[in-house]
């Protein structure tokens, strides 16, 4: 399982993804809900533009949930979260993270290194530079980048 | 001296407050008053919480200050603080406070390494964890938890 | 070129500022204009403020943008941009931030080590000590310390 | 697979060890045998403490290898290479062998996070405190420990 | 002025040094000559190898030094010194360097992050892989390549 | 108490040494004996050079131990150490030693951050400059500088 805001989905996303889902018979993309932040993109959205950018994969099913991580994982059954790890200051927080899942619900997290060239991206930076109109096809999915350029526009100048 | 917010105390905190306890003859646990900042349980409640939690240690005294940490200090004729250190991300940010501390008061901050079965826990993660109706018991006395939950009750869904 | 927010100016940046200074035959001091933060200082403040303090150095050129960075730097025919570097925890993020730069813009950026005696200063921890009455007349310079005072005066009770 | 010197094996190995054998069907413990570095323990010795040690988990097969791991894996047909993660500075130099491997072998590499109450426990200290004839019972099976004694005895003065 | 032992040079230098290329009027790379550690390649042959592959960037100069770098610096009139940065862990080491060369000698060190791709390339580890007979075709120029081959096949059994 | 090699000791060292004679009755510089490591100096150098350096301080006692650190604390009857810390690098071996020296001996270790313009100083670095020629008059009492110029001219050619 793989959580996540995916606000939007970007390749630095999908590359741990689809790495994942080689490495697993059946990956859950599973998006998370955060009643208190706004986001970008409301969870139907998400959850379409992760599924179409990881329909080639196969094995990949897109979810979503709220609350704690480790409800949702006993619910679904599940014992391995399967994180993307990109730089030193992700190590901190993840960690913490990972030790709190396993004592609150025995869930194991497991990280996998982004791939080097993607270790720069995140949602919010690629959301920020889209915001000033500088050019993000490199960043996302054609489709996702359709549909942020759509959101930037509306949201107007 | 010992300074934090302890919105509420945990056993992270409780592990360093003892620890240190037994290295000095007296030993000041200061609530920070953050006058920007609501947090779940106002000052008199954090005091409460912190003051039945370390009555068994003896010499464990509990105020409040706001403002500078190096006014406080001078005016309770303070020259050691005391702080407990987690990870490497804790270091930079409680590194650059203690340089500024000794630079504006002539304040000494010493570390002590947390314990590293807490080395997981905040009094933020713990309340997100309380909120999202997780079990909590382990990362709090019994006396917080019950203040936990009945806060958390309240707020109701 | 020099992008920051200097809201306001220090000892540390002025540091990096003047060593810039002495690599490069021009540099170009840039304060980003940022519409969504309101900060102590407007704009006109702040790059009076660096003008006053930079005005020694002879070859520093003050000057604003907001938007990208790697727009500014194509429209000024700029391709390098210089950051100072304090401790570990920036660096990661202004990694981050240089590898997407080059990638959007091809803009490096080079990173030159704050000088250690004023490793622990930013431009929030000085405006958060002045709040409260502390005195920072050590991390900026005196006119800058005096607008401080003044604008501390103006909101204070 | 889960590959390292285990110079002897530690609770800090068998943590992450039986944690990983719940994770997958099976689970390959590889010695790696550096022909440049002599060790305490040699091959043979390495090989029967982590079997005796990982004998009850019922799905640990303990195997070793020299020269490349990316060569080892195509040799075994894995893909999947798990590591133990402690701290920080652990974090660069195993994400840096894990892009080698990668690039070299398609390898994954993933992390399973150590439990924070071994994260201080390594191979090399625990010998060092065992040489100077420390208590390191709490930190290796009796099995190991008895070993390590023997083995400080027979060098010892 | 680019220091490093470049035993040999790697994709990984080269592309600090063809970017460092583009921000200098001439780049001078210095090898550093290390009296008390037996390299891979002897003196020559470094800057042979680094002279063929850096001939195509046109003002750069090969040259080599021993002892210290600010007494190299002082003598070829050169006040700054570039170095890349793939990590954090590089970053605490190379700041500590950065420091002490700024305060013997004036010297200023400027930082330019290594590429993503090439972050977790280092000569040892090329040197480590091809020993053990690795592809290193993918981290080195062809001519090193073939010269790290040769030396390979001479040592070996 | 307040171990380390001290091979010789620095200006780094006595700040740390300096500000911790402050906070405590009385501090055990005690000097580590490593039987496998020959130093710069001997035993009874580093305790001359150390004694001189710390004669104004009043409350300051230098010793000297081999073995375990926790050992000598409970042959001295001491529950404290004190470490200074300059960079996050240290910080995660420091906190592994902290760590284990609880678990064995119950002996607590307390942090106290190096001044930053001291934050790039080390013994191995000064002896490194002191041996090329450099001018380590900045980082080392005058005592200590006329016995490195002298110990190196022993040594050179």
């Amino acid at each position: 399982m793989c959580p996540g805001s995916f606000d939007p989905v970007t390749y630095g996303h999908l590359d741990v993804i689809e790495r994942a889902s080689k490495l697993y018979d059946e990956l859950v993309v599973a998006v998370l809900v955060n009643e208190h932040k706004q986001g970008m993109f409301d969870l139907a959205d998400r959850i379409e533009l992760i599924t179409e950018a990881t329909a080639a994969y196969g094995n990949v099913i897109v979810d979503s949930f709220s609350g704690l991580l480790v409800d949702y994982c006993r619910d679904t059954q599940t014992n391995t979260v399967l994180k993307g790890l990109r730089a030193t200051s992700d190590f901190d927080y993840e960690l913490q993270m990972a030790q709190m899942n396993r004592e609150l619900g025995g869930v194991e997290t497991v990280f996998l290194p982004t791939n080097p060239e993607h270790s720069y991206l995140s949602s919010s930076l690629v959301k920020e530079v889209a915001r000033f109109g500088g050019d993000v096809s490199r960043f996302v999915p054609a489709h996702v980048h359709a549909r942020l350029s759509e959101r930037v526009a509306q949201r107007g100048d």
